[in-house]
């Protein structure tokens, strides 16, 4: 039997000796290695591949110090054995050539080639055995409206107009369509527990684009059975989203065991508005890791002051690590947390 | 003596006979007349020639039945007397060809140009003139912040990482350049006025890319300076921003007469936790504009109930219409606030 790692403690709310930290893209452009990786392979050519994908998950560990790693894998990757045509444009992000206008394009979509993605269960177990149980692996899916809008508008988009046209205009094939991908995405995680990851963080990084009572309609059901159906894989499910900053409360409905909050709010009020019954996860600015030490410390000592040393905290930051950022910096924020949150 | 419009009075919450309602870029490009108008003039051309401003201005209100009129205009146009180079790309938005990076391109602003905005005043006349006061004249100039952040980035901007670095690192610099905003913003703001502008909306549409903390640390100060200063021009001031659900009663202290919210807020909400001490504007998704009638009015009559038909609430967007819009359906929101708000 092996003692919980902090980062687990504190996903179920236990007391821990210190706040652990881990952060959001920890493995990614900021870092010399991951770009030394990159010029030699594409993205997906760096998920498909276990070695390479368990190497990148590993770069930041020892170098930053974190107590958490990540898997490498981008939340876009069950599009394909869903039979949807998946890019990485340079500076655009992911596209999907094919994507889902109509009630035919989901029709199509299959729901049965999950197995595909065994790539992603072998990097975690790749990564588990090579951090021989140092730290814990942190797995990921996209959110259900989240992964939904990336396939109707085809990439990213500003204002989401052909997900809410379907939304409002076709309920029932909106409806339709989600409940396909949450038989892609619920045993995808379940597949990244059994390869040994230790939570699961669900990933609604678009749910600020709706109001909350579209939320509450339109999406939050699809999102409960979702974290629902992770959570009885018996690991804790990280819940993140960005730009929600007014109805975090209703966020928490979802049932997950922690929320992320990004940097709009203030981390003891958001806490507080949702009555204490999750653990949190953040909630640094990443812009702020452009900031001289002194203010970077100044908001760091705040954020865990505003946790109060309080059961249920995990430090990150609201969003992931912008690319240009400082090493250095991200490295003095793991050392703050340590210095600053240690009881 | 005229009375004063539904509109005004909404805005010093006084009571009124039915909901007051406006579209933020009424006039815009979902509208076939203002394409028409575009595909023989670009957008500054249109700006800086009142007669043509002033029509675009005009083409919404009888087509819509609208309650207020707002200049057409941009709210970069005083970078150019600032001795700022303003382009509009095709897609892109507005860029700056010089952004200001350094002390010396702060110093190299110039502050004492304001009337080569005049085009706008001269405009605002001609709107005043052709409305024979039917419905007021709303004038409106960029926040600071968003001001800032447009000219230090040189455009339109994710991240924001230039603004925050000179935020974090060189906060005098930064206090210095929104010091020299605030000597061109206000007496813009005041010309307007003085031209018949009924009310001046300040758009702080960038606002929602910072924490609360850093918002009332770099930000509030020199928000509250410029709101004071308009609001001595004697007519109300509107605060409009989006992404900041987490902390409207902190804009609230930034003292506008209204505070415009978006709809990642329900808005009795939102206005409950500002005390009910300002009116509020909106706050429908510029996106249910695409949604079938029953849906629309759902929210519609969602929202209405939601300000309870307490004094002070303006109907709109939370943000601006987008350029697909169906025509019809923004007209049918006019229809729907007066026929649910009638009192």
């Amino acid at each position: 039997m092996i003692a919980p790692s902090l980062f687990e403690l504190a996903c179920r709310r236990r007391p821990v000796a210190r706040t652990p930290v881990w952060f959001m893209r920890q493995a990614g452009r900021y870092l010399p290695e991951y770009r030394a990786v990159r010029r030699r392979r594409s993205l997906l050519q760096i998920c498909k591949q276990p070695d390479l994908a368990a190497e990148v998950t590993l770069q930041p560990v020892d170098r930053l110090g974190v107590d958490a790693a990540i898997i490498f894998a981008d939340l876009l990757l069950p599009a394909e054995p869903m039979g949807l045509r998946l890019e990485f444009v340079a500076g655009e992000g992911p596209l999907i050539r094919n994507p889902v206008r109509s009630r035919s394009d989901v029709e199509a979509l299959a729901t049965n080639h999950a197995a595909d993605l065994g790539y992603v269960g072998e990097a975690i177990r790749l990564v588990r055995r090579r951090l021989d149980r140092r730290i814990p692996v942190i797995g990921f899916v996209g959110a259900p409206f989240t992964f939904a809008s990336y396939i109707i508008e085809g990439g990213a988009s500003r204002h989401f107009v052909r997900t809410k046209r379907m939304m409002y205009g076709e309920p029932a094939l909106w409806n339709r369509l989600l409940g396909k991908l949450l038989k892609v995405l619920a045993p995808y995680a379940a597949s990244q527990v059994r390869a040994g990851a230790a939570a699961i963080q669900v990933f609604d990084s678009w749910a600020g684009a709706l109001s909350p009572g579209d939320y509450q309609r339109y999406v939050l059901p699809h999102s409960r059975d979702l974290i629902r159906r992770i959570g009885r894989a018996g690991v804790p499910v990280i819940h993140f989203s960005t730009g929600v900053g007014g109805y975090y409360a209703m966020l928490d409905q979802a049932g997950a065991d922690v929320l992320s909050l990004d940097w709009r709010v203030e981390l003891d009020k958001a806490w507080e508005a949702i009555g204490h019954r999750s653990a949190v996860q953040g909630n640094l600015d990443p812009a702020a890791l452009f900031a001289p030490l002194p203010e970077l410390r100044r908001q760091v000592v705040d954020i865990l002051r505003r946790a109060g040393g309080r059961p249920g905290h995990i430090f990150n930051l609201g969003h992931g690590i912008l690319p240009e950022t400082p090493v250095e910096n991200v490295k003095a924020v793991v050392e703050m947390v340590r210095e600053f949150s240690t009881r």
